[in-house]
């Protein structure tokens, strides 16, 4: 094998957004003496990324970074919810829990090592204050922050797997992607980069199963980022 | 100061260019029993750098990263000195000797103290590859690597430290370019940025004395980047 750059998928694979969302919004709700269900409130929030998302990709909307995206749903939400009262300090608060989402338990240490042997490097969809905010506070030892935000365009876009190899200055058999999502692996790996799947069971919470194991036949499988730093020799 | 995010010149105001061209250019001359002015050579690569970049800026060159630009001059070079002989390989190597440069004695201390109160990121005219390379071997700890090829134009042009502040979500005046370029700071505090001038004397060798002293009214000019981080806080 060859690799010399690992692409991370972010949110679900080193950052579990789901508890992060819940803890601001169950916050904030308090403060505010709302009976919110947080964790729906916080599936739905991701269950909008998506559909936000293809509007930018099939040109609905122009260009929109992530944290717009965010506070179009969010705005949507706090209606739905009945979350009311929020100033615009608050409503913008609550739109950056996405920047203050806390890594797995093995996520930093992982990552540490694999940084010894390899270039370590966010490709999110994430936009870059975001990505650079959350890595400040969860310690996360980037390399490079590989933001759709740099290629104007979300994944699975083929466009930003291999922009972001290009930048690194490799070929895409040289990029190696960790996710912890058959959909994205599935794109990368018809592109021509190495694979890795990393299960993150928690991801969804408690009642959704979804992502539990490799749907193909990956470069390597691991249950964490100890057990990928092992395989790769680092 | 609402100051959120430092921006850093890289070639001369973080790594001493000069010193690690020459040491990568003194070993293979040696390799090959040339005789050959290792100091003149880096200066005179140093100086295709701007004609170079100017070629793109004026559009006779397409988008061309400075990888690319610096091995357009290399090939001229070794020509000019007869430093004859070598293969693909080593010249492969000798045009990387940019990604190989070291630090001056205070930037690796100084970025992690002023780090752990604003985001600290390279703004260069070097290529990503380079950048991250480079940052690898020296321990710089970068927040964020805004290279020109993200937005495909060179310093000075605005697109380039815009662009920057932009990425990072922030209004110019949020951003402060560091730098021991009057030049570069100029345009920086020109576009609305607060500037830092850093003196390196060292930089261009014993007998070239540029920069020595701050022509304008900078935010802060501090001697190294502790004095910087005492300036701002940090």
């Amino acid at each position: 094998m060859q690799v010399k750059a690992l692409l991370f998928d972010v949110f679900g694979t080193v950052v579990d957004w789901r508890s992060g969302v819940i803890r601001d919004v169950t916050a904030i709700a308090r403060d505010k003496g709302a009976d919110i269900d947080a964790g729906r409130f916080a599936d739905q929030w991701r269950a909008g990324y998506r559909p936000a998302m293809d509007l930018v990709r099939d040109g609905e909307l122009p260009w929109t970074k992530l944290d717009d995206l965010h506070r179009r749903t969010l705005e949507r939400l706090v209606s739905d919810f009945g979350l009311t009262g929020l100033d615009e300090t608050e409503l913008a608060w609550l739109n950056e829990c996405w920047h203050r989402l806390d890594p797995w338990p093995d996520s930093v240490a992982g990552l540490q090592r694999l940084r010894q042997r390899y270039i370590v490097a966010a490709l999110s969809n994430g936009n870059v204050a975001l990505l650079v905010d959350m890595a400040k506070r969860a310690g996360l030892p980037w390399d490079f922050i590989a933001s759709a935000e740099l290629f104007r365009c979300y994944k699975p876009d083929p466009r930003t797997y291999l922009g972001a190899a290009g930048l690194l200055g490799l070929a895409p058999a040289e990029v190696m992607l960790v996710a912890a999502h058959n959909d994205d692996l599935g794109v990368a790996a018809d592109l021509g980069l190495a694979t890795a799947f990393v299960s993150r069971p928690a991801e969804l919470g408690p009642s959704r199963l979804e992502n539990l194991a490799p749907a193909r036949d990956y470069s390597c499988v691991a249950a964490d980022f100890h057990e990928l730093a092992g395989l790769l020799g680092a």
